[in-house]
C-alpha cells in the first residue's frame, strides 16, 4: 500500500470513528446520547489507535498535517512529500465524515439544533474569543507534538499495540486540554469535515462557521512548528 | 481443544459478558443500572478481549460469522470449514445468553418493560428505518473488518494481550458507530440470543421482533464481504 | 519475600484499593461520590492489577481462595499449601479493609446510611434471594476461573503488564455479571472485610449481615471447583 | 537531555495535563464540565503516563519529591541529587500550572466560585480535619510507593508502554483512595501550582489556602519514608 493511500485510509478511520463518537453523543435518539466527556475522549483515542495501527507500517501514520509539518521542521521528513501527505489527510478526513453522515443520517434528521449537527463535523469553541481559542489550540498541539517526539521506540515491536501510546497521548490531551475548543490539534480533522458539512445535503443544517475555521488550522500548525523548534533547540540531544 | 469447541466457548464468553453488561445497565435494580454508554461499550470490549484470548490459539478466534465469511472471501480461510464455524458460533451465543438469563433472573422478573428485556438479548434500532439500519450495520462492519485485517502481527507474542487490539477496535466501533443500531456487527451475537429470547420462559417478555432480525445478519455479512473485496482489490499489496 | 507474605500484601492491596473505590462512590461528601459503575469496576480492576503484579513473582498471585482451590482441584497447586494461602488471603483482606476505614474515617462519620457503610466492606445483593444470589456468584466465578485458566503465557514477559489480563477479566466480570450481587467472586474479599466491619468501632454501623455471608463464600468456591472440573474433563487437552 | 531538564519537562507534562483535567471538569462552560470522577482520574493517569515516558530514559522519571525521597531512603538514589531533583519538579509543576491557566483563561473568567479556581491548582480536602487528611495522604502515598517499588522490570522493553504500570497505579489510587483529599501523593503537584495560584492574576481568585498547604507535603513525604523503611525492613529480600 502506498503511503498516500495509507494516509487516506488511516485518516478516514480516525474521522469516521472520531466524528462518529460526537454524533453518538450529541445527536437526538442515539444510543450514546449524553454519554459524557469520557465517551467523547475515549472514542477519539480509540479512533486514533485504529487509524495509526492501520497506516503505521505504510506511511508512518502522520494522519495530521500538524504532525507532518512538525516532522518536516524537525528534519525527520522530506518537505517535498508534505503537500501530498496533507492532501491525502484532507481526502481521508472528508471520506470519514461522509461515512458518519451516512451512518447517522436518521439522527441528523431527528435533531433540530444546527450547532449540534455542525459539532459532529468540526470544532466549535466553548467561549468564542479568537485569541484565547488560538492559544488553547497552540498549547494543546505543542504538548501533543512534544509528547509524540518523546515516545521511545520499543526494543521489541508488539504489533498494533505500538499504536497505543499515541492514542493515550490524544486521550490525555482531550481529557485535560480539550475543554475550551474541543481539541482539533489537527487541521485536517477540522477542515475536511467542515467542507463536507458545507457540501452535504444535511437536513436543517446551519452555517459551516467559516469565521472560526482558521483557528483549528493556524493554532495546531503554529503549535507544531513551535514544538519542533523547541525540540531541536533544547531537547534533541 | 478442537477449533469448534474453541469457537463455542469463545463466543459463549463474549455473549455472556456482552449481553451481561446490557442486562446490568437496563434491567431494574441492578447495581449497574443506568451506568451509561461507557459501561456498555467497555463491557462489550472486555467481553471480546476474554473471548478472543481464550479461543485464539485453538481456532483463530473468529467468534463471529462476519469474520469467518470475510476471511473466506479474502482467501485466508477454507470455505469448507465455514458452516461448522458458524454453527459453533451460534451455539456459543445461545449458551452465553442462557448464562445471562440465569444470572439476572430476578432482575428480569423485576423489570416490566418488555423492550428492555429484549434489548438484553439482541439489538433494537434507535430509529427504525430498515434501509438506514442496514446501512449503519454495513458501514460499521466494513470498518470493523478492514481494521481487523490491518492489525499487524507482533514481532513477539505477548500472550493474552495480543487479544487487546481487536477488543479496542470493537470499543472504537461501539463508542462511535454504535449509536443508531447498537452495533451487532456479528450475526451470531444477534440471532443466537434472539432465538434464546424466543425459547426461554422469560417473565413478561414481549415479541422477539423477528421483523428486524434480518438486518443484523444481512448488514454485517454484506459489510464483511465488501471489506474483503475492497481489501483484495486495493489494499492487500 | 515468602509466598505467604506476598499473598498477604497482594490481597491487602486489592482490598485497600477495591473497598476504597466503593467508599469513594457511596460515602457522603467523598470526591468520587456517585461516580457510577464505571468508577467501581475500574477501581476493582486496577486494584487487581496492582495486587497481582506485586505478588506475582513471589506467590503466583492467587489472592483469592477460589483461585487457590481451583488450582488445587485442577492439579496445578499442592493441597498442603491451600490452608496457609487462604489464611494469608484472609489476613490481607482484613488489613486492606482497615486501611480503607482509616482513609475514609470522616466520611464514615458523615454517612448515616448503615447499608452504605456495610457495602464498603462486603457485598450486598441487589435483590435478596439466596438461591439466585448463589447462582450468580457461581456463574460469575465459573466464568472468571475458566478465563484465567485460558490466559496464555506470553512468549516474552513484559513485567507488571503481565498482570493486566487478569485485571481486565475482573473488569469484564464486574461490568457484565456484577449487577445482581456486586461480584464477590472471592471469599476472602467478602469475609475478611465483613469480619473487620464487625470488629471496628464504625460510627452508626448496623448489622454485619451474617445471614448473607455464606453466599459469597459458597458461590465462588462452588464455581471454582466446577470450573476446574470442567476444564480437566473437557478443555485441558 | 539532562536529568534535571527531564524532571522539569516531565513534571510540567503531568501538571499541565493533570491540573488541566480538573479545569475541564470544574470550570464553567468547559466542554468536560461535570465530567465526573472517571474523567478526573483518567486524566491524571494519562498525565502520569505522558510525563513518565517522556522523562523515563533521562532521569528515571521521579517527577514527585515523594518518589525521590523514597528512593533515597531505600538506597537506590543518591541524597546529593535530591535537592536538584525536587527543585526541578517544583519548576516543572509551576510551568505546567501556567499552561493550564493560559489554556483555560476565559473559563477562569467565566467561573465565579473561588474554590473551584483554587481546586484547579491544588488539592482541597472534602472534609477539613487536618489529622485525618494527613492520614489519608500518608496511606495513599504509602500504597503508591510500595506498589511502585514492586513494579517488576520487563524482560523486554516495550517502549513508552513501560510507563503504563505507574500510570495505572496512580489511576488505582485516585479511584480508590482519592475521595477524601483529592490525592496529592506528590508535594510538588500541590505546592508548585499553589504558588502559581498566589502569583498569577487570576480574576476573582480567593485565598490560596496556605493553612492546608503543609498536609499535601508532609503526608506524602511521611508516607514515602514509611514505605521505604517497610520495604527495606520486611519486603526487600
Amino acid at each position: 500500500m502506498s503511503p498516500f493511500l495509507a494516509e487516506i485510509i488511516g485518516t478516514a478511520f480516525i474521522i469516521a470513528l472520531g466524528d462518529g463518537v460526537v454524533a453518538n453523543v450529541v445527536l437526538n435518539q442515539s444510543k450514546g446520547n449524553q454519554g459524557g466527556w469520557i465517551v467523547i475522549t475515549m472514542g477519539w483515542a480509540m479512533a486514533v489507535f485504529v487509524g495509526v495501527f492501520c497506516a503505521g507500517q505504510y506511511s508512518g501514520a502522520h494522519l495530521n498535517p500538524a504532525v507532518t509539518i512538525a516532522l518536516a521542521v524537525k528534519g525527520s521528513f522530506s518537505w517535498t512529500l508534505v503537500p501530498a501527505y496533507i492532501a491525502a489527510q484532507m481526502l481521508g478526513a472528508m471520506l470519514g465524515a461522509l461515512l458518519v453522515w451516512l451512518c447517522y443520517k436518521k439522527h441528523f434528521d431527528a435533531t433540530t439544533d444546527a450547532a449540534s449537527k455542525l459539532g459532529v463535523f468540526c470544532t466549535i469553541p466553548a467561549i468564542r474569543t479568537p485569541g484565547y481559542n488560538f492559544l488553547t489550540e497552540f498549547i494543546a498541539t505543542l504538548v501533543f507534538i512534544l509528547a509524540v517526539f518523546y515516545i521511545p521506540k520499543p526494543a521489541t515491536g508488539i504489533g498494533s499495540l505500538d499504536a497505543l501510546p499515541v492514542a493515550f497521548v490524544v486521550l490525555a490531551i482531550g481529557l485535560s486540554l480539550g475543554g475550551p475548543t474541543g481539541y482539533a490539534i489537527n487541521p485536517a480533522r477540522d477542515l475536511g469535515p467542515r467542507i463536507m458539512h458545507a457540501i452535504l445535503p444535511i437536513s436543517g443544517k446551519g452555517s459551516s462557521d467559516w469565521a472560526y475555521a482558521w483557528i483549528p488550522i493556524a493554532g495546531p500548525v503554529a503549535g507544531a512548528v513551535a514544538a519542533a523548534l523547541i525540540y531541536n533547540a533544547f531537547l534533541a540531544s
